[in-house]
């Protein structure tokens, strides 16, 4: 198991013409004289994240037969969309997108819109994971690994550096929402490698610092429990292979409170005119909290995507 | 006076460089067996309107001198902040915004912002407009016309057409806000010069149906007096070029209620995940409330702006 910049060199090609290139756009309302940030909008991605990039990265490195048999994961989240999207790109008509009993119905729905199946299985997610693997393993299909171990997946998210250092070579510092840690690995060994003197800043929310806990207390948490958070997106463990990998290529970690996340979900609302959901939004909080810590001049914030509840929104927009 | 296809064609290279080619976005929400529904998003446009194609088009069509001396036009809203934008983009150092002395200081910042230069005058719009053309006069800047009869400024607006019909040839209607009238005459000139069958059919807020009500009376409203409206960017009287050409090449003109509207604003947000100013939101309440009438099997809405307050935001997004 190992990871590479050539590896995220070798996903840019391959998925090109199915991912969207997302715009990087300069913030209204963020920055000063000294200071410029520039959003990369995931949330304008193929099924509205940046997760596509990594599940179309591994499906377009399948045999003709693992297509044919059909690939499959476990999730109700940006994760099981994109794989069913991607699938459904690709011509792969069985996607299984494995979630547990207590999906509600408009999650299910979405997995279907995107054209995969939903299967229902287990209580909690921890049940439906456990049956869901030992379901794939007798079906023969593929697991498309959502951020735990498999290079090709954190080859896709890498992408992202790529096309933020083609659409503004200047970008010297770049903020990552930290959920399992794929998105920040990819990104911190493919910008490095461009442009080794850039800096690469991490986010967590309070809520489940799985990833900064696990650096100070030395304990890879491939599990970690989450107090309520705005941030579904971004709450449980890591993986192992940026548990691995992220320490030697994040620079900083920062951790974010609820509150400001909040208000920077409103902000970028109301000031900016983008809709964001909370985890994304952790990038814009560490700025408003936290601008010297981040630093930089040319400011890359990573907005990893845009699905977030219409009650959630309109409450967040009433409170900040 | 005249305004063909051939105009909206040369504006299209002429502008290309510099305008975005916004995204044509499949709805998830509208739309069902039989028809589906396509936002053309020109609430991504730069400056976050489609008003920045007409002005860019009429400032690259002006001499070396017109530009060193300038450009001005009376605006305090999308089409003030698109000639600020566009002007500082092609270099033009002197771009002067005129608005009324009750301008917000927010729509002033706003043309700041975007490299203008905002100049009061007048208690209300019709005096900034008396006092702002003689303005113009004395200094000899070019006046950049909003839509009132133009023809650069709506071959600009035009153009949005033949990107429509690039995106996706199989669109067989266009549903397009109507205020002036600029861009509804600009995009179904260029429409019916490309694919004589399409459709394209217009939209008036109930609250100030100026074209609509022009045509039945038989009688050119420069000016039309509104109700309170959420479309600030659609009230007014139209446009004289628009007066004259729009009956032959617009299909259908539909009103749409107010309520409908703020119902349009708060599901383009909730369910599209977009944020839309309510002006651009008519053409989805039109699919709302008369979806037969609109017709069509491919059908892009245009999505002209997305400047729409925080605070109206909000306050839609809790009542519908």
């Amino acid at each position: 198991m190992n990871f590479v910049y050539n590896d995220v060199k070798e996903a840019y090609e391959r998925i090109r013409p199915y991912v969207r290139r997302t715009p990087l756009e300069e913030s209204f309302s963020l920055g000063d004289g000294e200071r410029r940030y520039f959003f990369k909008l995931e949330s304008f991605q193929r099924a509205r994240s940046f997760k596509i990039r990594g599940a179309m990265n591994k499906m377009l490195s399948l045999s003709g037969e693992e297509r044919a048999r059909g690939v499959a994961t476990i999730s109700s989240g940006n994760h099981g969309s994109s794989v069913a999207y991607a699938a459904s790109l690709l011509g792969i008509s069985n996607a299984e997108i494995i979630v547990p009993k207590s999906t509600p119905q408009s999650k299910i729905d979405k997995i279907h819109y995107f054209g995969g199946k939903a299967l229902l299985m287990g209580d909690d997610y921890d049940q439906a994971h456990e049956l869901g693997m030992s379901w794939i393993e007798e079906h023969g299909l593929t697991f498309i690994d959502a951020y735990y171990d498999d290079p090709l997946i954190y080859a896709g998210q890498g992408t992202i550096a790529i096309e933020i250092l083609e659409q503004n070579p200047e970008i010297d510092t770049i903020v990552v929402p930290i959920g399992g840690g794929g998105l920040i690995t990819g990104i911190a060994t493919a910008a490095k490698a461009i442009k080794p003197e850039i800096r690469v800043v991490g986010v967590q929310t309070e809520a489940c610092p799985a990833m900064v806990k696990a650096y100070e207390d030395n304990i890879f948490y491939d599990t970690y429990p989450s107090a309520p958070s705005l941030c579904d997106a971004l709450v449980g463990g890591i993986g192992a292979l940026s548990y691995k990998l992220a320490k030697d290529v994040v620079d900083d970690f920062i951790v974010v409170s609820e509150d400001t996340i909040g208000r920077a979900v409103s902000l970028m609302a109301k000031e900016e005119k983008y809709i964001a959901e909370a985890g994304s939004c952790t990038t814009i909080a560490a700025v408003l909290d936290h601008s010297e810590r981040v630093g930089g001049q040319n400011v890359a914030l990573v907005i990893s995507g845009g699905n977030i509840d219409g009650k959630v929104l309109t409450e967040l927009l009433n409170k900040y």
